[in-house]
């Protein structure tokens, strides 16, 4: 990973910003930033150069996973030991405006932070500089989320071989999550949705102790973290045969999905991807269903910029991989999820899941 | 639960810290005051009563489960909704301290905050008053913790079976994790350490795709959540005969814990118990690799108060459930750690685990 680069171009979005040096301390951050990956750490980001501080446990672990940056171990909280350093090189006349990540430093973080400085460096919320440049991925990072999203996506198969009547949710998720660790992932990047009969209206039903039963859809929506990249998958099945409005209600999702994934293009607002699907939806009556927006970025975090959602004029760019999942949730009846990953391309976007698309009748 | 008893209490405790009403914003607070699970929220608490801000996806989730507060469903953050019914409440003249929890607020969050109430609130920071109080549990809470440390009790079962040369670290850990998901536990309550020959000198050793190897031991650090609540537990088990070296380093770990678990008492400083642990080690000239306290509370979340650390003067009391894990760690070479869950009694302590003390050889 191009670590060095990443940092170097954070220090020039830095003074365009009007900040001397950036107090990192959201992990995903500072591992894109670094590489570093433990769990207690803060990084101080300037145009001399980056600084992370960490405690004892990660002397090690640091010295190899972060080459690029000056590595501190220190005793106290890493937040303290950061300040108290800017606060030596203010002393020496050095760095003065001071950006700090907003939503991620805590209001109490924020107070301790104040009182080690105690006005000697005007703080500032920064903008999501970091944020901004993780939403378009390298061909490192593309190359990671490919082996993530391969791996995710042979989960479906044992879906499938799992799923049958009288089986519980949670034990179709055990099969998938223990072929996901089994196959080296570290874990999964969120609770496994495994939602089936009216339960798979909710749009955030987590594998249950309920029986699935014969005569529903079953939504599955699932995703692993492979070296620290995130994927994630839906596909809809339906246990025994569907009646002919459970395949319409099924194909409009599918065609709401199609639409949106042609629509999907560098140059083209987010928003307009989102309307893509939900005009479709919104022709077969569908639109009121469809309760939650069309997709998110991916990468280190399982939810990133760009939000695909109504409204939103950020335009896609070549390199942003995003997730593509419209659906329909009728409560306390049935519900149908269809995504992939997809990564755009200069002309376009290429799905990185093969999900299946034909309705899938166990 | 009796969770209106613990939003009365909560409410007297806040005219004790001279505040009118808190802002509850830290979602395992949330739970324990209304027993609500959602993942979006912001609850208002105060001598009024309590108010619960969510959103539409968490209707009838809110109803069902938060039923001793009033719930209202915004479509905007919850913890804006939660400023701005304040703000006209106070518009009528009525609450003035407004108290916040400063590490689950972000800076981010204050300021909007801040920018809602117009200085029309005096906002604070609060004492741990939640916190505080969930440090000591009811016996329900008791019950629950019970469930879930008996099933994850039995994973070690699981472990002892699956531990062989050869077999990578991820595959053990999968196959615990796909029990403990039949037996329906919601997850994990962190990810799981199993650490195998030289990796079990690392503390926080993941499960990773190594292979173990025959002449060494293997950590086993796991938790369940069920119902809510966590479970924590540690087994050490060596693979091949250990020499006679290896047994007495386990053996002087062992005897550390029990000295640690023998002072375990009401009225005994959190410290006490560390230092009885800690210098069973000096004994053994083992005390310098032990190198992270000796335990810690655990509940809603897998790490509460109280700690179990030198220095800690805070008292232990019926009713507190807390770990009892020390170890002794030699980079490069091996690792020892055992742990019980013990809950604190009238007169000392019981142990909710019933961890096998004798070396296990697999």
């Amino acid at each position: 990973m191009d670590h060095a680069g990443r940092l170097h171009r954070l220090e020039k979005a830095l003074s365009a910003s009007e900040l001397d040096v950036l107090l990192v301390t959201h992990l995903p951050n500072i591992r894109y930033l670094t590489g570093f990956t433990g769990s207690s750490a803060a990084l101080l980001a300037g145009e001399r150069g980056a600084v992370l501080f960490t405690d004892g446990r990660y002397l090690m672990q640091a010295k190899q996973e972060a080459r690029n940056v000056r590595v501190v171990i220190c005793s106290k909280a890493p937040l303290i030991a950061a300040a108290e350093w800017l606060l030596a090189q203010q002393q020496r006349g050095g760095r003065r405006y001071l950006g700090i990540e907003p939503e991620s430093l805590t209001a109490g973080g924020r107070k301790r932070l104040g009182s080690v400085l105690g006005g000697k460096a005007t703080v500032r919320f920064a903008p999501p500089l970091i944020e901004r440049a993780r939403m378009v991925k390298d061909a490192a990072e593309i190359g990671r989320i490919r082996e993530a999203v391969s791996l995710g996506a042979s989960l479906f198969s044992v879906a499938r071989r799992e799923i049958r009547p009288g089986v519980r949710e949670a034990e179709v998720a055990a099969a998938m999550e223990y072929e996901a660790r089994r196959r080296g992932a570290e874990g999964m990047s969120f609770p496994t949705i495994l939602a089936s009969g009216p339960r798979s209206a909710i749009v955030h039903g987590r594998a249950s102790m309920e029986r699935i039963r014969r005569g529903g859809f079953v939504v599955c929506d699932f995703g692993v973290i492979l070296a620290g990249y995130c994927s994630d998958r839906t596909c809809t099945v339906h246990v025994g045969q569907p009646s002919r409005d459970r395949r319409a209600f099924y194909e409009a999702v599918r065609e709401a999905q199609q639409a949106a994934i042609e629509c999907a293009k560098p140059g083209v607002p987010t928003g307009e991807v989102d309307e893509a699907a939900r005009s479709v939806l919104r022709k077969w009556k569908l639109a009121k269903y469809f309760t939650h927006s069309t997709g998110h970025g991916l990468g280190l975090e399982i939810h990133e910029g760009p939000r695909l959602a109504a409204g939103q004029a950020e335009k896609l760019e070549p390199g942003m991989v995003v997730t593509i999942e419209p659906g329909a949730y009728i409560p306390g009846k049935q519900g149908v999820r269809i995504e992939d990953v997809v990564v755009i391309t200069a002309s376009g976007c290429e799905p990185l899941t093969a999900t299946e698309k034909d309705l899938v009748v166990l």
